[in-house]
């Protein structure tokens, strides 16, 4: 299907927005009409600048209040339509959307508003321009698509029809269904947005937090399938209103706006298929079919040599051994049971989106079919990473996430051991450290902070890139401010990766901020206690928590009394899921350089949280840097 | 009275928070319990910092969900509360908030409830512990005070009262006026908090809205007044949960709330001297009579040589004539009408918040009493400002506004010139010019651009100094971002000086934003043909308004065409107010150093707005720059 978003969605100049759709690979633009009016273009410029660039004029909007007005109101309306539509033919552009009358004076007589529906429509036609009438959620009178659809019946008019909006039917609660039985040819316009659920004033929800498709809590495809049964066969148009995306780079925003359109029309490609008949008559991009990851095959920690030194003692103190060196790199591999840490000497600050001396610079995904994840990414515009390698090295594709971080796609070994491996050789003798026996299993998951403007893109990226499902987002309180946390997994949790990604709620203040920027590699163990052990007799530092959260741990729960104080010695945590799915113990390092630390979780019982009730606990501990 | 303020309300550890409260004068703190568990200061070492701090500690909170349980959660209640019962011993504080329970089992039975509630007290007697017991306004079914006070009364015991919160009361709705009829000895505390009015999920508006007395919609005196006439007397306490505050400075922000609690007393004071007998029990701050502002004195620009050259242009352009210099410093002034600019060629880079090569550095406001004021402003906690000065100079008080423009308390002469023009003789021959005959008759407003986490402090600071009143905020879309602007003035603002304060919604992005740190001076007159005509004549170029606006408002007004005509050549923008209150004409300078420019305004029939309709173009003209 033809792919459109309205220039609302973008910030910049209105020629800014133009360019920024085009390079993404846009079809085509709605036309926001207050960016028109502030633009120096005259719509025969803006006609001539989108041709160079590709894109089609799909729409104008929006013309307000026109309908269901007394009679002196109605004149001044059609004059002032008029006006617009001969704008439009200098703009190249046939349909334009006409709001639903949201003032207090409109009139409720469907009789009147269907007449002057007419009227606009007979006054659109000789310009070549068709009336798209959409109702507003905070419509007057008209605030759903089955009362739009009766007036514009009831006018009857060939130049006018209905836009749909998912936002304005969904946020309502409405049954979409119904759409099924409009004809396809009345409806002249389809604007998508998603938003997250939130029970707050209609008008305000709709003006500040609207998503993309996929980042909110509307389900778009099951909506879009509606309309496509209907025979709606015009472009997928994005209309968003967003704080956070007016003021983010117009070309990073139309590029997450173009994914979220392909992850929703491999959506309905999908649920066609499924069903006899059921694949639309539009044309849908389908993505090669997600692959599952396996877990982490390696997580990667860039760190200047000062750090590097700090991440070897921990990793050795929790029973990791240096198993091998990178053939050409300054690379060190890293292993206890199925976890394998990358360290790479080389100073994170040269690249990295984070000033720190250490910083996760890579994940390495395990896959069964890398290529068709590879496949996959192009089609999602991740931007492809080129590595500078030697010829003998494995060939593994990388792509760039929102934050900058390399995402590897590595084969998993099929009964042998994996391929990049190889890149790697048994160690030089100095500097090699033999692994303990704690009772370490894995990576249970990775914590990245994300850039403030790019929270919602990047849980998009991981989830379509990978297949994982994103949970709801929860806001902690840090010493500086909330940080908003959101987990990304496999529906079955354990048989995957698992990311938290971490934001600042609100932007940066002007006061420097310990908690932002902070990213963590947290390791799985079946034996909390004994892995706490082995570290404290390698002489690592914990990170010491508070006694007086451990006398609240008390006060709260029923821990029989040795294991509370093994918890306390041992500088270990607790969570629980109150609905009864298990137990969380935990424990942190200490912040190695400001930036990263480490963590050891124990899982009990099926526990699939991550210990938000003691992230205050931690980030403000982390804060006062008591333990550096 | 005294003042508390709950640690929840500032950023930073425990011991940061204290030593803010102290720093800035408040009496007390209620201590949020999240923020002792996360502190490495056990509860008597707390107890030592705030004795030494000169800090009461009155509040120790929350403790959830206790009544209407089943009879084995009582038990782990009790427990869990006696374990808290003891820590308050430590730390010394007498008084627990109980929070009405919000959980989805809680049971609706107010036998029990009150049985519980008294077992409680019992349980807390002992301890020397008071149990102050408060209706959330999402308690599953304790959400009201009254419901709250039936409880209270039933269980009847002594060591059990009444937490009051302003939030959970107005934002329900509720009438306070019944608390006048709760006896003052059971009200045990009393925390304040006000919010703007929005429609929206009461959780999620209480915990991320709340902003301090005054600054949002609520009736804070009017509730307090009920709980004075109640015979309350302990201390006023601030509990505010918001997301900027969270990460503002905590400094900054006590100062901010301390005002908001000073001015509340005053208006507290100021009501009961009206009524026989309404004099409260209490001994409440009075603040010095306002005196109302008749204007601007002189707004002052600092500027580097090179941008001070351009405003000289544009001053010149508009019919200002240099008319002296200041005796010592190289600051000009510049005359026409009433409206007085001192040009200070001062780099402002050195020493002003923006990085910019203009900057409105102050503002004199013309006072009746300056005296006065000043002493308000010493009450307000507002930074005095001491400069350098000869001897012979008028001494003038200024204190620091939160942006950091200093506003200057200049007297106004009786019959004859304003005292502080002594310090300005005739300027020296060269580089005087004269000024011209355009109808400009003042100063109409300034617009102060404000750091991000200072917005409403900014707010309440010049409303609360000069007596103004702060109308609602707008959102404007710029191109990089919302900005919110709010504007204050007299209630008779014709009278007195106007400030729109303006502020980026979101947090700084990653990217330059033009939009962000703009200031400007708008000169009123009254006829704005003529002023752009003589303006024009001087050669001074206006920022060019884009054609597609002139079509767009010959669409939708009815000006007749020359006037239109007129309008486009000299870039002249309209509204009106559609309630008939009048119309307005404006136009703007370039942006003179990407940070400031000039505005000329006419105000017709009564025209008390701003151009907010404009706004989004003028930003986006700006942005584009097309016009430097």
């Amino acid at each position: 299907m033809r792919r459109s978003i309205a220039t609302v969605c973008l910030s910049g100049t209105l020629e800014e927005k133009l360019r920024a759709a085009s390079r993404v690979g846009f079809d085509g633009v709605e036309i926001f009409e207050n960016d028109l009016i502030a633009s120096p273009l005259r719509p025969r410029e803006i006609r001539s600048l989108a041709d160079d660039l590709g894109l089609d004029i799909d729409l104008y909007q929006p013309f307000r209040d026109f309908e269901g007005v007394d009679d002196a109101r109605l004149a001044e309306n059609v004059r002032r339509a008029e006006a617009k539509f001969a704008l439009m033919v200098e703009l190249g552009v046939d349909t334009v959307l006409v709001c639903s009358n949201a003032t207090a004076t409109a009139i409720d007589d469907d009789g009147r508003a269907a007449a002057q529906l007419r009227l606009l429509a007979e006054t659109a036609e000789p310009y070549g321009v068709r009336v798209a009438y959409e109702a507003l959620a905070w419509g007057t009178h008209v605030s759903t698509y089955g009362r739009s659809w009766d007036l514009v019946r009831r006018a009857d008019h060939p130049s006018l029809g209905l836009c749909l909006d998912s936002f304005h039917i969904l946020s309502r609660g409405d049954d979409p269904s119904g759409i099924r039985d409009i004809p396809g040819d009345r409806l002249f316009f389809l604007q998508l947005a998603d938003a997250p659920r939130m029970s707050m004033d209609v008008l305000q929800w709709s003006r500040h937090h609207r998503c993309f498709p996929g980042q909110g809590g509307f389900d778009l495809v099951a909506f879009t399938e509606h309309v496509l049964a209907a025979g709606y066969s015009g472009p997928l148009s994005l209309e968003v209103f967003n704080d956070v995306f007016r003021a983010a780079d117009p070309e990073r925003t139309a590029a997450d706006a173009l994914r979220s359109l392909t992850v929703l029309e491999d959506s309905l490609a999908r649920r066609g298929e499924g069903v006899p008949g059921g694949r639309p008559a539009v044309t849908l991009t389908r993505l090669p079919d997600p692959v599952p990851p396996r877990g982490f095959g390696f997580v990667e920690v860039a760190a200047t040599q000062e750090t590097a030194g700090r991440v070897r003692s921990v990793l050795s103190a929790l029973g990791f051994a240096h198993v091998r060196d990178h053939r050409s790199k300054p690379v060190q591999l890293w292993e206890h049971g199925r976890a394998r840490i990358l360290l790479n000497a080389t100073d994170p600050r040269l690249g990295h989106t984070w000033d720190s001396a250490a910083a996760i610079t890579a994940l390495g995904v395990d896959l069964d079919d890398p290529e068709q994840v590879g496949n996959r990414a192009e089609l999602l515009c991740a931007p492809a990473l080129t590595r500078r390698r030697d010829r003998a090295e494995t060939p593994l594709r990388a792509v760039a996430a929102p934050d900058g971080t390399a995402v590897f796609l590595c084969p998993v070994g099929e009964g042998g051991e994996d391929p990049w491996l190889a890149d790697f050789s048994a160690p030089a003798v100095e500097d090699v450290r033999p692994g303990g026996d704690t009772p370490v299993t894995g990576i249970d998951h990775v914590g990245l902070h994300q850039p403030f403007d790019h929270f919602d893109e990047a849980s998009l990226f991981y989830s379509a890139l990978l297949g994982l499902a994103a949970g709801e987002s929860t806001d902690l309180a840090s010493p500086d401010g909330l940080v908003r946390s959101r987990a990304l997994s496999l529906p079955s949790p354990d048989e995957g990766p698992r990311i938290a990604l971490n934001v600042s709620v609100i932007g940066d203040g002007p006061h420097p901020d310990p908690a932002r920027g902070v990213q963590h590699i947290a390791l799985a163990c079946d034996d909390i206690i004994a892995v706490a052990e082995a570290a404290v007799a390698a002489g690592l530092p914990l990170m010491p928590v508070p006694d007086n959260y451990h006398d609240d741990l008390a006060a709260r729960t029923d821990l029989p009394p040795h294991r509370r104080e093994q918890m306390r010695r041992l500088d270990i945590l607790h969570d629980h899921d109150p609905d009864g799915g298990g137990g969380f113990l935990h424990f942190f390092t200490p912040l190695l350089d400001g930036h990263l630390f480490f963590e050891v979780v124990q899982r009990v019982d099926g526990y699939q949280g991550y210990g938000a009730r003691n992230t205050p606990v931690r980030m403000t501990v982390h804060r006062t840097g008591r333990a550096a």
